[in-house]
């Protein structure tokens, strides 16, 4: 390929006006870090061959010259042919990270060491093999399983292989699951279940009803039989919680995410994505297939967002896609003021509500709902913060504890959707019977508002005992209970150690699902986690927290505070306020009474006689 | 633009070589000829401005020149920022379409008109207003509403646009459901529940036992507390039945291809896919997704595969993605002749059983195993076509009537794409009952072939009825009855008058599901489609070939036939032959007795009891 640039330099006005150092940057710029050896002949397509790859005379050019090449330079031409600006596309790093956000060519995979049939002089700058097993066999093939076994042994280097826990979550013993062995019962701690409606006999018995009549699958796609009053039912029921004119029912909300985001950015003209920095893996993914312009602003950061909306002409198509409740980390999205924006700028927002529908609201539509509690509560959305959101998006498969996803809005946008998106168009619909369900689900929570309280109080409940033990808790206004253990190994030993010496199941969040050194365990609270077993977790965690010797709270606040843990003046007002909750005149009196700060929880819970019921209001 | 245009023709090599006639084509390739007025500012994005702004130094001078214009330029430097080579992505015709493969600029969608701001000056191009609402409002906003509506009205017009059915299809009653009226009863002739495992008591026992003892949904990812016995089981019994190390399970098929070709193709390096002509949309989504090189190959020609892999480096990864039953034509994949070309060239086989498990095979696992009946019969997997495949999908939601998909093969592929493919990680598991169900419909159907047995006498009866009306059934050696139409209009009339004046439900099936002239009905029968059902059937169809005027077998043939119909010698044996129906010396006697070759699976079944039975054996 030299020969090929030396003499494209003479033509080429970019070649020509670059700066040597430039080149030399371009040149070497995608060579990988990653654990394979580097080609070596050269195999990695750099910046440059990019560049080139892209000039209809450059481009025809090397494919020319490739061609008259053997299997050597065929390596490059394909480099070179194959892949643009699609290559970050499912690469490790970007795949899973949720918040990393990685320049056009970092992370790119590395092209194969050259067949045994290379010719020594193509290969004079090749390193020293290493152990790492060649991807070809002696006949001159691609050894595909020996790719996959560097590809798993890279995940197990960097610690982020998984190994999966053996659950089965028990309906009428809820929380409690058994492993493999079905007497081997351990506490669930972690699951997405939040208000236990996964095991809420009334849904069990719609769904039996529904199976029994409608049988276990819908029989076919939307279009080709498989369109039915329960999708129909469940739709409506849909748009009636977000008060939207509007919704449509996927396989999961990972789909809907996706496949809205990628017909919705490919579709727009010119259309530009802005992404908060920690949004889900799905939007990223919808975003990415998309193909669109995409901005990432930083996570909660209205003023990062709006000199980058400030940025763009006022009649390009624009969309704000961002979450209400991040999971890893239980903050909560700055709704309005992102509404102000999108109205300011001419942007459609995109709100993915999938950890708090079910949790947050009057009715459980979620955190927009929750902003305006008397108006929904009184019936009337318009012009509130949840009537200003153009596209809501939600899971059946947490609070509603059933599975699938959906997508709410205006008619319009709904219908282009459904008529455009592969992703809904060409698969099953789901099962009548998991749809009756979700919906019956839906329609419990938003007649009754007690288990989310109370999933609630048992939260705040717990977060103050593990605040009362020093044992550090990212501070956050919502539901989710992340302690921050800030190394992958001792993340994983706590797990580990908690299910087998304590019977307690909470999994290790570790990279690239958090960064490193932020590694965590992530407690989730169901109104089922009654005061025996908040003492349990609390103590099995301060053990453990004093057996790997993890730092304590007041160990990152000596070092300055790490991600609002142990940071002077993180206090952050619970969503669900005492006043929302109903607890304002017992919480006072509680304090009054002289209980600690930290203990105010379980003291009132305990006055009440709630501390150990699994419903709000059993009169409800 | 133009005068960066001119200039740059002085000094770049490519405008200089182009011929004035090559330019003028690339500068108006892109202009859409959809019902949205061409911009009048020019604002799609040609061919050559393409090109420009991948050049670094037109790419430079056109972001630099944008920038000292207004709102005006700015959309046309959006258009040259936003969208490259991605742009293809999601447009409406790729979308949906099975085998059309575009260029890479066809069916771009257009760029916004102007906002009212632009000047009169920039605007002179412009061609007179039509009543396309404009997608600016008088804000200088982009108007989504208005968007949405031009989409619709594109489908509308083009005669794509969906409406769906409202069809409850009842376990008890199969293959008859009900209306959105629960008195408006119809025989449905179109789902993929081909068994009726949909409403199989064995299966909803299961199901409902599962159901009641670990409720409603999973609750979580499969690394977050949604990994159970269920899916374990599961995935373990997949294995077995593709007799491969290993399988994982995923929301869908659609998800299970879409995620491993995104991956393996992203993640092998400098890989290259080739692609059958009629693939699923899951496949050309996930090849689309993994970013790297396609080559489609005509629909089974294993010639044409062959050129296509000689023509590629030896040790070059290639992934050969094909189907084993084509669900629009009911063609069949060459199976063994790709695994020949997949061991001489070094590819990987990837191969869709999704319309072929449950319905072919000693056990049920599909085509590939169906054409070693003896191997498999008799347990031994080892050497077979089967086991030379490296990658199978298949879907739980058809011929075993749940809902979800999956992937098998060696341990080690599969652990890779459990570690890598974010559509597997990100996503809550199925329900532990879904997943009990499809593993009680797979194990009843490697026990029990009568279902697919009597599905295929059935099918056969159905076509040899319809031949003998000489109502054009699209030859094939499969399950799939596809009644030949040739006009979308007709298509549409034929199902409506077949739903609403004969409660027979088929729904009509048009571009861009199939091309444009070749719109057909495709009829699935079932076990439950007993002998009146079919004489129904039968007796509608011709009615409504004679009232629609629609083109007959033999009209077909005067004019030289058409994909199969009317064409001499066009004679497909069924891959289910008389040998393995068990049939062949009753078929002997039928025809000796004088029954005319259209009649004899009929009065085979008449013969043996068998015509209006649901089950084929029920002592099995």
């Amino acid at each position: 390929m030299d020969s090929v640039l030396r003499q494209s330099k003479a033509m080429c006005p970019f070649l020509k006006s670059a700066s040597p150092a430039t080149l030399r940057a371009m040149s070497t710029a995608a060579r990988p870090k990653a654990s394979l050896p580097a080609s070596p002949c050269g195999g990695t397509m750099s910046k440059l061959q990019l560049y080139a790859h892209r000039c209809p005379v450059m481009g025809k050019a090397m494919a020319v010259q490739s061609s008259k090449y053997g299997a050597a330079a065929g390596i490059r031409a394909f480099s070179a042919h194959s892949k643009t600006g699609k290559a970050r596309l499912h690469t490790s790093r970007n795949q899973e990270a949720r918040a990393v956000e990685s320049p056009l060519l970092e992370g790119r995979k590395a092209a194969p060491p050259p067949p045994p049939g290379v010719t020594a002089a193509a290969r004079k700058d090749a390193p020293p093999a290493t152990a790492v097993p060649s991807p070809f066999s002696a006949s001159g093939k691609f050894s595909y399983e020996d790719f996959y076994e560097s590809q798993l042994e890279k995940k197990r280097q960097d610690k982020s292989y998984r190994y999966f826990n053996n659950i089965n979550r028990l309906a009428k013993e809820f929380p409690v699951a058994h492993m493999a062995n079905n007497e081997d019962k351990v506490t669930v701690w972690c699951a997405n279940d939040y208000l236990g409606m996964g095991g809420n006999q009334h849904v069990l018995n719609t769904m039996h009803e529904a199976l029994e009549k409608y049988g276990a699958g819908a029989g076919g796609t939307r279009n080709i039989s498989g369109h039915n009053k329960h999708a129909v039912e469940l739709e409506a029921t849909l748009a009636k919680l977000h008060a939207t004119e509007s919704a449509l029912v996927f396989s999961s909300c990972y789909v809907a995410n996706d496949a809205t985001l990628a017909t919705l950015g490919s579709k727009l003209p010119d259309c530009v994505i802005l992404s908060d920095s920690l949004n889900h893996a799905s939007m990223i993914q919808g975003i990415r297939h998309s193909g669109t312009k995409k901005i990432v602003f930083k996570h909660n950061d209205v003023a990062d967002l709006e000199a980058k909306l400030a940025s763009l002409p006022l009649h390009v198509p624009k969309i704000i896609a961002f979450e209400s409740v991040y999971s890893m980390c239980g903050s909560i999205g700055p709704i309005e003021e992102i509404c102000d924006l999108a109205e300011k700028y001419g942007a459609l927002t995109f709100l993915d509500e999938v950890h708090a529908v079910g949790m947050y609201g009057p009715t459980g539509a979620g955190v927009a709902e929750h902003l305006d509690w008397e108006a929904h509560a009184n019936g009337k959305p318009r012009g509130t913060i949840m009537d200003r959101i153009d596209i809501f998006t939600g899971t059946l498969a947490k609070a509603y504890g059933c599975v699938g996803g959906y997508i709410a809005g205006s008619a319009k946008f709904v219908d282009m959707i459904r008529s455009l998106a592969p992703g809904f168009i060409f698969t099953s619909t789901l099962p009548p019977a998991t749809m009756a369900g979700a919906k019956a689900s839906i329609e419990y929570q938003m007649a009754y508002d007690g288990d989310r309280r109370l999933q609630q109080l048992y939260t705040r409940a717990v977060k103050e005992e593990l605040n009362a033990r020093d044992i550090p808790v990212i501070p956050n206004p919502s539901h989710i209970v992340p302690i921050l253990v800030g190394n992958a190994a001792l993340a994983k030993e706590a797990s580990d150690l908690l299910l087998h010496d304590y019977k307690i199941y909470v999994q290790a969040i570790n990279y690239p699902t958090v960064p490193i050194g932020q590694e965590r365990l992530r407690v989730t609270p169901t109104p089922g986690h009654t005061k025996e077993l908040r003492e349990k977790l609390v103590a099995a965690l301060d053990e453990i927290w004093t057996r790997l010797d993890i730092k304590r709270t007041s160990q990152w606040a000596a070092e300055g505070g790490f991600i609002g843990v142990g940071e002077e003046g993180n206090v952050q007002e619970p969503l669900w306020t005492d006043k929302l909750l109903g607890i304002e005149q017992a919480a006072k009196e509680v304090k009054a009474a002289g209980v600690p700060e930290n203990g105010i929880t379980e003291a009132l819970l305990a006055r009440e006689g709630l501390n150990n019921s699994r419903v709000m209001d059993v009169s409800a």
